[in-house]
């Protein structure tokens, strides 16, 4: 089940992400300049939304109003369509949610100019909460989390990009790229919803440690995807991480479990092969007979279980309660 | 005499210049990892720091402490740094500064992610003043206009585009692109000090006025150079704008007072000719024939004494005297 369903098919998530959507129309729908179309073409239609879901309910969570932090929701999601936009010039992709990337639509020199408007957007946001309700206090502090965030998501393609680079296969690298380009979103979505929804500080660190290992296990989740189900869905295999020598947590595994041989190989296969589909075939044959899957799996479901414990500490609530469930479907979704 | 000279010149700039040099190597200086020396390169030695010495002058000009808003004053500064890097990209600039800029000596990519991190650390500056005595009202309030000081730079950067590719010679977008793409983070730098130094609403409005308007006259004199001191400071002709084809205002003023016969040779000059230093050479006579470069002086001289009446509202004070000398000296610039 993908994990747009998973989300929607819950209670109440489909009204979450009925409202950001509708923020974002009217944040971004018939403005009047070449700068506001490339913005919506990027939004609208939209992703999972799951970034702004998770804010909602941060602030729910701990008694927040969710019409009150709406605007910071929607900034979440123009904070990570920014990153998708800069990401997508940085690895020249062409496709994004199955059309044209901006970059490929409009242009580099557009793209970095949206990317940056959004990132400004997801300011101005944080600042309109202000008119929607929202203490001063709270905005402020949330400030400090979104900005964090944003800088934890930039260490994060700093130290990818010489990960990669450096052809090593190390996991606590692996994990703190993780930690930053991915679960830093989460944790200051988390963060500020609790924050902007009044929560107590112990309230607060809950819902940070959860989006920061909810954040964590999708990224594992989502580096274990192309050993799971290559073909089931796209009717191809995922060849993309193994094609960019991307060294991620399974292959990082094998990598440690395997003989001298079965290392070498993964080296040949990550690095010097020109045939991806092969490639891709002998890194999972390695990586599943290592073990590699099982014990990844392991992983990404321990740091669930922690987000799923952080969350359990606050009061019984219908948006607890999707926390908790959510903490679930992002290490379940089977592709 | 060169802008920095003369604002270092004056009583009391020299000792604002260190505070928010310190500050910017306190923060990114000795960093460990890829990115901080990448942000720290962009940003030391630094330029003329005239943003956040505004912001501080703006801030001790309402009674504001300078120490507890220094961190938002290094902000204004890599929020600054951020739009040049990002600005090197788009036009392929391989020099800033006297030196490679960040694009030519680190690649594209590390270009897109330094020039988010430092956006991001605008914000994060800002959320630093919680920290050093100012009251969350005033942050939270900062963080409004400083992040649509953003997002009209974004627009000014798109609007901009849009023009020079249109090759209209159009004062009033010309005019439109100055207060968004240049005065925009005068205008925050200014607006954000008044407002965290704990100014009154009708000083805030002063001083955010004074911000946009400086900056619209900076903008405008900048224009001006082009062709004022071709060769006199340089030794050689400032040929870029003429080869980029940027319709500038002196260009514009010069079209709207021109013969038809004048109005051909600076189209012609400015998209067709394959000659810069010649089409220049076309240009600047017109444009001193036409009285284009007395009518251009004569608007950056307007926007400077808005900007100079608007500040003569607040209380006299040190820092109102050194905001009353730039408005004049940001016109009188003769490089």
């Amino acid at each position: 089940m993908p994990v747009q369903d998973s989300l929607i098919q819950r209670d109440g998530v489909e009204p979450l992400g009925q409202l950001v959507a509708d923020e974002l129309e009217r944040r971004w729908a018939g403005g009047a300049d070449a700068l506001d179309a490339i913005c919506y073409y990027s939004l609208v239609p939209t992703g999972k939304l799951f970034r702004p879901i998770l804010l909602l309910d941060s602030a729910q969570a701990v008694g927040g109003d969710p019409v009150a932090v709406l605007p910071a929701a929607a900034g979440a999601e123009c904070g990570h369509v920014a990153s998708l936009i800069h990401d997508d010039i940085i690895d020249q992709d062409d496709l994004r949610r199955g059309r044209p990337s901006v970059q490929s639509k409009y242009g580099i020199n557009d793209a970095i100019v949206a990317g940056d408007a959004l990132i400004f957007d997801l300011f101005a946001s944080l600042a309109e909460c202000r008119r929607t309700g929202v203490p001063d206090s709270r905005v402020a502090r949330a400030l400090g989390a979104v900005a964090h965030a944003g800088l934890d998501l930039c260490r994060g393609q700093s130290l990818e990009a010489e990960l990669t680079a450096s052809r090593r296969f190390d996991a606590a690298t692996y994990i703190q790229v993780a930690i930053l380009k991915t679960a830093a979103f989460f944790r200051g979505a988390c963060e500020s919803g609790a924050i902007l929804g009044g929560g107590s500080s112990e309230q607060v660190a809950a819902l940070r440690l959860y989006g920061e290992t909810i954040g964590t296990a999708f990224q594992i989740h989502d580096d274990l995807l192309a050993y799971l189900s290559k073909s089931e869905v796209t009717g191809k295999p995922d060849v993309s991480d193994v094609q960019n020598g991307r060294v991620t947590l399974p292959v990082i595994l094998a990598h440690e479990a395997g003989t001298p041989d079965e290392r070498r190989q993964l080296t040949d296969a990550l690095f010097r092969s020109s045939d991806a589909e092969q490639a891709l075939t002998v890194v999972t044959r390695i990586v599943r007979n290592t073990g590699a899957i099982t014990a990844a799996t392991h992983m990404a479901r321990t740091y669930a279980e922690t987000a799923r414990n952080a969350v359990l500490t606050l009061p019984p609530s219908p948006s607890r309660e999707r926390l908790t469930f959510f903490a679930d479907a992002v290490i379940n979704r089977d592709y």
